[in-house]
């Protein structure tokens, strides 16, 4: 097995009692800990704030899908070529979006998978958001406004790209490596 | 006035009490209530994490001083051309290092800037890592540990340049404009 | 199912002899056509030559295994965001190498792939080629023939990168689609 | 003189006989030997393949002439800094299109070439997909089309386009050196 | 004090008359020499054509203001990061447009200082000549005519920008480090 | 014939007596007159002074010779894809260095072209001043050093990239054309 990131983990027992407990129910829901969850349980303040932070903004409801925010993770990711983050948000995307295929077309080439225009629209935002975000506009909202979304939208959009820009370069700070069962989970429809 | 953000602020008296209480609190302490604050109000639960983020990288105990760790931030900030950021942590940088001249030094070429070359391979590798995250590899920590940096002080470095990437991407995004008290604080040192 | 290519596809039947009989070929021992066979057979001569090409480097012996061959096409075409050529040979190299993870983890991310140092230095030489061909030097020729490569091998690695040059270009050129059962093929090893 | 490649150029009588043949014609045509063909000769295989290639894309008749072919090579060589294809083709380019400051001219800067507005869409495209391959979309196909291009001339632009990025890549991998005697050809109008 | 250059700088005694009384009258006017004079007084014959050169375009009449002359300046010097000309020219800036927070804020991001449209496409065109001279084109002279400047603003526009090119270069080149008084010079209005 | 630039070109009898005895001398030597003198013509001011700077620069004597000045022209021109200077310098290269092929090499690739490797150095140090010259540092300076340029070398190395980022800058702006015979000067040896 890889290590979860290339600093230690601590034992589960010697971790503060409200880590210890987020880590043990996302074992008992996704039958094993993704590693984010241990790599960063190397700093415990670290780790409560980057999951709240984390659960603000992919929980919350609002115009854009659960399925479109992964969509978001996995197209600014790639652009990151982080590893961790395409592999395991790719895995959610595929069960979310219940299409074994999209995860690989959105990280290979966002711009030609095949998603909605509007869905296109908002990865375009989002990627450029990450990738040269002294260059996001007047134009680039305007762009997302003509395809049906709002001003708390935008806010939803650009705020996931930043968190995965904080995300994506954690992962490589740390060498976080995915688990081995992102990979192949939601490759099957039934 | 600028207004602090494109986005509504809401009222104070509205606010939930936590954040108000926060808000009044840097506004005793620093005489006026930074932008940051005003603009990320507009959204509570992420105005939480993310001054708790700000706050566990930033105000923790470590091998890298105060003043180092703001000198982080205006690099890595200037090199995404984020105004909220620049100005406002030069301001703090100008004060917690003493130094009257160093944030625009900074600012405007980290490599040419005044300071150890220890702090230099230090904004080196934040730079790198806010700008090409994936080209971060095992020369660049053998060349922190070199300059005498450990592995928690690179976590550290890094993390911060980490959550500064989200911090000017929510930044441009909403589009915050620096208070005009940043612009002149701690440019005189008497 | 997807159109193979944004081109018309001719009629298997209508097809020149020896296309329909490399094309049947391929299907009698894949079970399928993959879409490049399909998509290229719009032109004739375009189609014989590019498959002769392609198998004068890839099928040719060499002190290169033939899943290192795949990787070369897996890593270079994800720096183009090839989508057909990532998923095709994606799939082949998961075969060729008993590797369900390596396709995904070199086309996120090559730098950070659980290959060996030789297979690394391999895989810069060829992005490198495939990116900037016009920095390729003699520094670094002498970084793979220090891992052990001789000038034949050095011939090989880059003509596999030139080569796929031509086919990311073919394929964004002409909306190339992968087949649906590429993205399947050898995610389990048993 | 200077080698036409870093690798060794094989006898003309060991070579097999339809290669030594073709290099024979192209001698008696041109009263020299492009280095193209002796470097090539050293892998035979490859050698047929991609001249057949080179023929089925520049020989064929459509709605591009022979000349402009030649200006997509030379400006998409130049864009690659391929000292070969850009000196050999631009001599090609001299003569075919009867213009001895052309060549120059499209590989400094194919922006302010004196083109026609349609040929200057067609380096446009070619450049682009010669540079950012994943970039080309739909709006460039219009383009094009906008000029008076047909399905099948994108085809051609872009496979000339496509074919010229391998030779390029070939070029700087073998150290390809062009003949003098390319530099002086069609220089004059008389 | 820091040296003005990396290069010595003669004793002013021992300098050309030219060169000595303008270093003299720029001294009585500012109350302190200006490092550019001093670093670059150790090639007189550079010396007198830079600042000729300096003067003829900076001090000429026409229909860019001096402030917003300054404003490129400001603009395209921090697009190449140089520390002496970010400096020097934003304390003029200030000074001339009387606005003490304008040079900040052109020189961490144009795109969003707090300029007129016009003065927005003017910053526009000259970081684009500076930055990619080879794109502008006739576009870009369009949308500045679309503005209200005329052929001679262009050339005063794009000069400027190309001489700042050189200066900034000299800068880098000779380590030029900008007078302390200039960081603090018309910071506040009164 | 093309014209000079998009900029009128004054009368030569209306031009001031001093530019019309440079430009009738320059005419006297060389039998035409290069367009950069008619195209400046049309600003007096900037015409003298660009000619006093460009020949404080390249006339001086010193470390670096004639020949060697005129590839860091030719270099750098083309690594901003200046049509003017390229073709200009380029044949005024030809002549000085007495090597017919060696303008071309320079502008189409200066990394290959057949120089020494100190005047490889040179160029390298040259074209990197040229399009990043925030990077030149102290590492580069040692290079040159170490090829045995002195610091002077290395001024008038750096001062000639500088003078030429302003005027390929200038050519760009004014859309300045090169003289037909520049094409073809010093093409043969005899």
């Amino acid at each position: 097995m890889t290590a979860p990131s290339r600093y230690p983990v601590p034992d589960l027992q010697s971790l503060p009692q409200d880590i210890r407990e987020r880590i043990q129910a996302v074992q008992e829901k996704s039958g094993f800990v993704p590693n984010v969850f241990l790599a960063l349980s190397h700093r415990p303040d670290e780790f409560r704030t980057f999951f709240a932070y984390h659960d603000a903004l992919m929980l919350k409801p609002g115009g854009i899908s659960r399925a479109e925010r992964e969509m978001i993770v996995v197209a600014t990711s790639a652009a990151n070529d982080c590893t961790y983050c395409v592999v395991a948000h790719g895995a959610i995307l595929r069960i979310l979006a219940k299409a074994p295929l999209l995860a690989d077309q959105i990280a290979i080439n966002y711009r030609t998978a095949p998603v909605t225009p509007r869905q296109q629209a908002m990865l375009e935002f989002a990627v450029k958001l990450a990738l040269t975000p002294q260059q996001i506009g007047a134009a680039d909202r305007v762009a997302l406004l003509e395809h049906g979304f709002n001003d708390e939208d935008i806010w939803d959009i650009g705020a996931i790209a930043a968190f995965f820009a904080l995300s994506n370069r954690m992962a490589h700070l740390v060498e976080m490596a995915p688990n081995e069962e992102f990979y192949s989970i939601g490759r099957t429809t039934r």
